[in-house]
């Protein structure tokens, strides 16, 4: 293996001490950068992440031109579905959509389980020549979706303000829910070994709907298969989970095998800090709507955010994905304005 | 005027002690009822809300059909804009557009503002028809949007999942913000006053989309709308605010002059007393997809709720409004689990 030369990513999750906090963005490659939008009008989303010179292109624009201290594989978290053999369609602004959704239990028998995650090949290809590609300069982030946010996107089919019939489906046959996530949990458990196993760094798990949970059901639906995930990867690479909206969770969380919690900016980094004790690494929590400010108060807020969270036991990052509509210049000031943050001390 | 027959409601928000704690819903005049469906098919939403025997009659639906022990009158909080001279349109089943969004100083300069309220005579007509067809059944409820929510729909000029431009406005252009807020809490306090006139007992402000702010935001562009309502108010009519999402605020709330305050099921029953300490009223927090289970599970989860925030103080109710799709048996089983509770002890 190639020495890292920038391991900020690795120490912050290890509690080993830096200099300045590492700088990732979530969504780094993807609709904001000119380059990927043209190559965006060339191939469809499943040929860009299916494509491994192409996925590679791409988790490496934000590294070449804006400076991130990690590279995040580019693909999405639905490829759990595909490969348990459910079609999922995308169409480009829309957003994804399944056509077979979960209802009986004919329909979770019918899922492919054993060896499912054998078909993705194509990412840990991606993985693999992005790993190269990089020859060290950065560490690079596998992910996959967590066992909740997976399930509520095959019950529903589609995106949710609510995710009603998910949570109807989890709350009227919780033993089929517990059942689908489970498989889902298997065989994302693979999934992320291989993704290890291809050379990735640390990886990331997005509960992106985990807040439409109440403390008490994502006790249920959600925090057991995550932890099962974090208790499976830890001894190959650090976690990070990432159950947006659920800020009641983070003591358990930090008490969990995960090396580090991702954060929304929907709570004061001194709470998040009260509730965990610094017994886990805080990755956020900046409000994407900032970055579409002016650069001198992207530097501010910035600077604050760090001040508040402290330097060490943290990854600076978003509190949610980067949105298209925001400059190139201001995400790139987001990343300087950390990489300055040491001077200003 | 009319003796109240069930002041539970009142009672609850004054801090007096109650036998058993009141029930609405919100949404409860709504899209779930089957004769409320029968007058949509006849009547476009405008022609509902602005006919005062329209209103009436959906405001007192719930109440006849499933037995809550407030009423809140029928109307939308997209009326304010409407008296600013702003076109809002409501595609049934689409939610609200309004074509000329707010950018530029003379946007704003150009709105109406004194004696705006005059024109929403319609909603106090309905109010004092209401009132009389309630005859001291049980109370009625005014509303108004929250400052914040409303400008983030006349700067975006629709429903969005990150309101970045509402958030962007915000932040690049404060000051213009500020007046937009200013002019919009206004409106609301001559708003409501006039509906304390008409003969509301309570008026609720709901700031649905205060939860996309971080706590430092909302300090500076929802809290301090709504405390002048509230401080406005107070000595009219009980106020309950309803910050969606916003958690982090309780404490402060609990100290303002509101009487009660909203709460969604993201955050449990006990941390919110915590951070309020029994000062104010709090409202909530069923999860609504819950109301889409068996109506024993409804039952067991009514229960659990009102054993874990206590009979006095509290407001039985929904963390956000009911859904289309809920069986009117369902809702009922949530308000007669309420009604049932003091024989359970």
């Amino acid at each position: 293996m190639t020495q890292l030369k920038n391991d900020l990513l690795l120490r912050a999750l290890r509690h080993e001490p830096v200099e300045r906090p590492p700088v990732w963005m979530m969504r780094q490659a993807g609709r904001y950068l000119p380059d990927y939008i043209k190559l965006r009008e060339k191939y469809d989303f499943f040929t860009r992440c299916q494509t491994p010179e192409l996925a590679t292109q791409i988790t490496l624009q934000p590294v070449d031109q804006v400076g991130v201290d990690a590279a995040i594989i580019f693909s999405d978290i639905l490829v759990i579905p595909q490969a348990m053999g459910v079609e999922v369609l995308m169409e480009e602004g829309k957003g994804p959509s399944l056509p077979k959704t979960m209802k009986t239990q004919a329909d979770i028998d019918a899922l492919i389980t054993t060896g499912a995650e054998e078909s993705l090949k194509y990412v840990y290809d991606a993985l693999a020549m992005t790993k190269r590609e990089l020859n060290g300069r950065v560490p690079l982030i596998g992910f996959a979706g967590a066992p909740w946010t997976i399930l509520c996107y095959m019950v529903e089919g589609k995106g949710s303000k609510t995710w009603d019939k998910a949570k109807q489906f989890a709350y009227t046959q919780p033993a089929l829910a517990h059942q689908l996530l489970q498989k889902i949990t298997d065989i994302t458990i693979s999934y992320l070994k291989n993704q290890a196993k291809a050379g990735v760094d640390t990886v990331q798990v997005f509960d992106s709907w985990a807040g439409s949970l109440s403390p008490a059901d994502f006790k249920l639906y959600a925090q057991p298969y995550l932890f099962q995930i974090a208790d499976a990867l830890k001894e190959e690479v650090p976690v990070i989970l990432f159950p947006k909206g659920s800020w009641y969770a983070l003591k358990d969380i930090s008490e969990s095998s995960a090396s580090g919690v991702g954060i929304d900016w929907c709570i004061t980094p001194q709470f998040a800090r009260e509730l965990t004790q610094n017994k886990i690494t805080i990755q956020g929590n900046f409000d994407p709507a900032k970055l579409l400010g002016t650069i001198p108060d992207i530097k501010k807020e910035v600077k604050a955010m760090i001040d508040a969270f402290g330097v060490q036991n943290y990854i600076a990052n978003l509190g949610h994905g980067i949105t298209p509509n925001v400059p190139v210049d201001n995400a790139r000031a987001f990343v300087d304005a950390v990489k300055e943050y040491e001077s200003k001390k």
